[in-house]
């Protein structure tokens, strides 16, 4: 959950962005916040998923932020992020872009951990009604 | 304090808006934003300074925004903010944009409570070191 | 019809700038630009309809952006602007904002002729096939 | 020169742009627009230098949008653009994004042309005063 001080002044300049600026471009800019944000909460090594996992919970967890699960498939890693704040303060009909920064965020930590530049961090569809939001990771 | 839970998410985004817009329009934004806050945490009714103080602080206090004092001037309400979280949320630099939420709270507010809607909402100056703003209202 | 010299850069910026920025924002920054443009291309006195419309036709002929045609109306002029460069330069789609610079120019011209600074103009509809925009001038 | 129909009308639209977008903005805006520009009016295949910038001038020609000359420099192509209407249109203090667009534009040629698709086009500094703007492909 969002805590109380920030809600309402989000969801009130949520509103206002969104009467000036397309969802296009708070995309871009909600990418571009996350991937800033991953450089700045920078991930320890990690050899396995398994580590992967635990650097960026160690980082959620911190900031109340939810859990991230990850899953290996044929040619992409699916990243499930519960419990994001995300959709509580932005409201569901702007949490397709607001999780972009989820999306920056976690393809700027992969490369970080010395994933291949060419791959890219995808949203795998819109955040469920529990607000639970998959990212893949591959081509 | 900006709750930890929002601080950093609130820091990037400033970085990426202000990158993209300027303070100007972040100005408006805020204003605006602050103006339709200020509508949905409608005051009770006031007779004095004194009781609307306290409804204004009311709405503060719950959320931990700090709170307001007023002062009759000559031609003027001054309203002093101590304690605003928005300093610390957005960085020195950026508060003079960001500010401008309070202020377009204020004058929604004290529209609201029967103010000639000719009085405006103003700005008295940057905010100091510990993060006080002042604001004028009046002609 | 818009100049070539321009059209296919407009065209292009047009489509930017709709990717990036809502309608609603592109329709104020227009009325914005419409008022400077009238502030700069200020009318000389016109102490009728006839002699108003001739000064402001001034001033379209010397562009080649079309003319206008104004009616009295019981509580509203209206103003018929024929040939405007707008739609062919922006596009059908784009119209509804991009007449926007229309309407600021003809406010401020209003305002500057000394008509009540409570009036306001406004657009009575989508452009016809031809381009052709109505304006109302009233309360 | 620019036609006198749009300069007006581009004066005061880039004075709001200016004062709601920042100039990092209006770059990657103008940027992209160039390359749009350049997908739509594609050139003929090249296969010299000199037929390129034929091919290059045959669209800016039409366009009354002056014309380039090309310079094969170590690892760089310099393409000096002359007479474009960019300075006039937009003033010598925004001609630095407004340049974007030929500079998106170049890139996107460029590349169409089959150049190595990590070479990229940057702007070699300030139009000087005459609003000739140098170009740089390569690294």
């Amino acid at each position: 959950m969002p805590a109380p001080q920030w809600r309402p002044f989000l969801s009130f300049l949520t509103q206002e962005l969104t009467q000036n600026l397309t969802p296009r471009f708070l995309t871009q800019l909600m990418r571009a916040a996350g991937g800033q944000f991953a450089r700045q909460y920078a991930l320890a090594e990690a050899g396995t998923v398994d580590a992967m996992r635990e650097a960026m919970n160690q980082v959620w967890g911190e900031l109340d932020w939810g859990q991230v699960e990850i899953r290996e498939a044929q040619d992409w890693l699916v990243l499930t992020h519960y419990h994001a704040p995300l959709k509580a303060a932005f409201g569901a009909e702007n949490v397709a872009w607001a999780g972009a920064f989820l999306e920056g965020a976690y393809e700027a930590w992969m490369h970080q951990l010395g994933a291949d530049s060419q791959l890219r961090m995808t949203t795998a569809g819109p955040a469920d009604a529990s607000g639970t939001m998959v990212f893949l990771f591959g081509k």
